[in-house]
């Protein structure tokens, strides 16, 4: 047998019928909450051409894609994310559609470096929405708000949003007048919480020295809306200044929302800032090392693709919030066959018809198709666990057993067979 | 800008809002009655190694697959079917349960060379089934039975499945006698039923006169069961005669399911005969070139990974699917934003209220986002096609406005504002 035969790939997985139901069940729920703010669902195509992710606002480096070529020669990738394609079809298909548009999606991306309990997940589900040519505080709330209802909806109790503004870090940086390299290792000190990094990379450099503190203070300024108040009266340039006052807009909205609970803030998050442009979230809950969601406002991104449009999302990890689920013990509703029909050949015809009936009545009904000993009918629905058997033996004899624990397989058959 | 940063790759597509919804409409409505007959879901990874697609009864030529490597070297395919993940999975995962298993899956395949509407398709979403373990003409039955339900769960109101059986043609050839060469030209000439091709190989070798005639008549061995019958009388060999019989129970089996009507017999349908080993059915409707759907009996293929065990089942193309629901007109219920909540900042915690009551009752509610004149909230609702605007001035005043079309927003919007 050849080598690989019987494996599969690291970080991807078979997704058996167990977790199966539990992932279209979230999906639908989530799918369910997105649809009723009134976000239409589109499907880009699982690979794409290289050249759609190698922009310079990407949010994905090059090496975590999978490549491969076609046949004329060109690079193919398979979709690291599934925001990018939908900015180029902004850019090409709704170009003349009055904003703003809201589109959601599910599918799947890929990537190498996808951190998942522990190990790399390579292939992950995303559930995500984008609203395009909106560029409001009221609309960076709103896709916070729809993701806390979407993650509610999946059965998530514990959970919190917390909120960044990429701008506020960039006025500092702006106002230190460091070059683009020390901005870049202070930003990767910063996003480590490396607060001996900082303190070196700071006093290394002449900057005032309320500044300094600022940026000294940064890995500690996460918490309740109270943070923005502390630092507003210590922050003194204009791009800065904006970025708090667009966080306390979007709290405040999200108070009239009803789910201040639900966030906090944090304005030491400082990745991906040549991906996004304002508000940046993500979410967490307990037991689970990464983010649950991550979303921002990205104004550069369709621009890449020749169109000049704001847009703020957020993409959900659906392997990750099943985790989360399973770690808060959140019950779904599993699915069980309600009655195993067997017949002899005198009663195949009727045993369809009953089938028949019962299935259009939502119930899930499963042919008996063995070939030994009638006694092997119960074995087989014992080790199946199914509890009702129907025995068909022609079109007037029908006997039920066992029908203890469904009480509607009882009652439509014994109606069926009152009427025939 | 980048060459191809505009562009998508041949053959995949972006399927937008409209499609999506129909396409998720058709998934559910066919996912719902896998399920009403047992089948559960699984979801194989994306991505497989290449040894997994690389058997001798592999469905798939290596020319039509996607290939690229992995970090380590190795061979990675874009899966090209998800019958062959599954006999993987069943091999390594389900070796220890009892059959029969019923699984069935929804998702993305890939090939190079898919034919769809005259072009290429080279991503496509294939729904199917697999009944495994069970080798009776009843399993057989099953199968199709429950493709033919789904097929008209869809929607779809005329199609016909034709159905083959592959030992027919192998049992015809053994008796001839003919080498594999000969036999794989014959097959092709079959394939394109090359009536003139068929003699002239006939004829050069030398074969019993009856034995010629029925050859001979291949192409014209399609219709309804007669067709068996017709031939039987002149076939000789058993494994033929026995492949006439598999069909002719197969039958009368579909007949008690009361489905005989879209049901056709094509002896000469001898694709994929290293694949598949038994019973072989297309789906087939007017307007449409190629076939719905494909399945058979494929006995060999599990052992490939290692466990010897039956299998037949089915796949359904989801895109040629649509394209025939689209030709037949069959109609979709879409769905549309019910109503626009415009609000001032006085009304914004009433506004978000009223939202969030009238979607947890099932409506689809969308928040005015624009920054503009209060007059341009008609402009924007007229253009996006929304019936009703609900204004929140504030706690107290609210205003409905052109609730023409739907008498659910009216009624509750009312009885919230009475309540308040």
């Amino acid at each position: 047998m050849l080598k690989w035969k019987l494996h599969t790939p690291e970080g991807v997985q078979d997704i058996l019928e167990k977790d199966c139901i539990i992932k279209r069940e979230i999906e639908e729920r989530i799918a369910s909450i997105f649809q009723s703010y009134g976000y239409y669902e589109i499907q880009p195509p699982t690979f794409e051409f290289y050249d759609v992710f190698a922009g310079e606002s990407g949010l994905i480096e090059q090496e975590t894609m999978f490549k491969f070529f076609d046949r004329q020669g060109r690079i193919l990738v398979l979709r690291p994310d599934i925001t990018t394609p939908i900015a180029r079809i902004i850019a090409t298909k709704y170009k003349n559609l009055k904003p703003p548009v809201r589109l959601c999606y599910i599918g799947n991306a890929f990537r190498y470096d996808e951190p998942y309990q522990g190990a790399k997940l390579r292939e992950f589900t995303q559930a995500g929405i984008e609203l395009i040519g909106a560029n409001t505080p009221e609309a960076d709330a709103e896709v916070i708000a729809l993701t806390i209802n979407a993650l509610l909806a999946s059965g998530l109790k514990a959970f919190q949003i917390e909120i960044g503004q990429v701008e506020f870090f960039k006025g500092l940086m702006e106002q230190t007048g460091l070059n683009e390299d020390a901005v870049e290792k202070m930003r990767v000190l910063i996003d480590n919480k490396d607060a001996l990094g900082i303190e070196e990379l700071v006093c290394s450099y002449s900057i005032p020295d309320n500044l300094k503190d600022i940026i000294l203070s940064l890995p500690s300024l996460f918490g309740d809306i109270g943070v923005i108040d502390k630092v507003e009266r210590n922050t003194s340039n204009a791009k800065s200044l904006n970025a708090l006052q667009n966080i306390r807009k979007v709290y405040n909205i999200l108070v009239d929302y009803g789910l201040e609970k639900y966030i906090s803030v944090d304005l030491a998050m400082v990745q991906s800032i040549n991906y996004y442009t304002g508000i940046i979230f993500k979410g967490f809950t307990h037991g689970l090392g990464f983010p649950l969601c991550s979303g921002g406002r990205y104004d550069g991104l369709i621009n890449e693709f020749g169109n000049n449009i704001s847009a703020m999302g957020v993409a959900i990890g659906i392997n990750r919030l099943m985790s989360a689920l399973e770690g808060q013990q959140v019950a779904f509703k599993s699915w069980k066959i309600d009655s195993l029909i067997y017949y002899l050949d005198s009663g195949r015809r009727r045993a369809f018809e009953i089938a028949d009936e019962l299935r259009s009545q939502g119930l899930i009904i499963e042919m008996y198709l063995g070939t030994g000993n009638p006694e092997d009918v119960g074995a087989y629905a014992k080790q199946k666990g199914i509890d009702g058997i129907i025995t068909v033996y022609d079109e007037e004899n029908i006997e039920l057993y066992n029908l203890l624990t469904d009480e509607k397989v009882k009652t439509t058959v014994k109606a069926l067979l009152k009427d025939s």
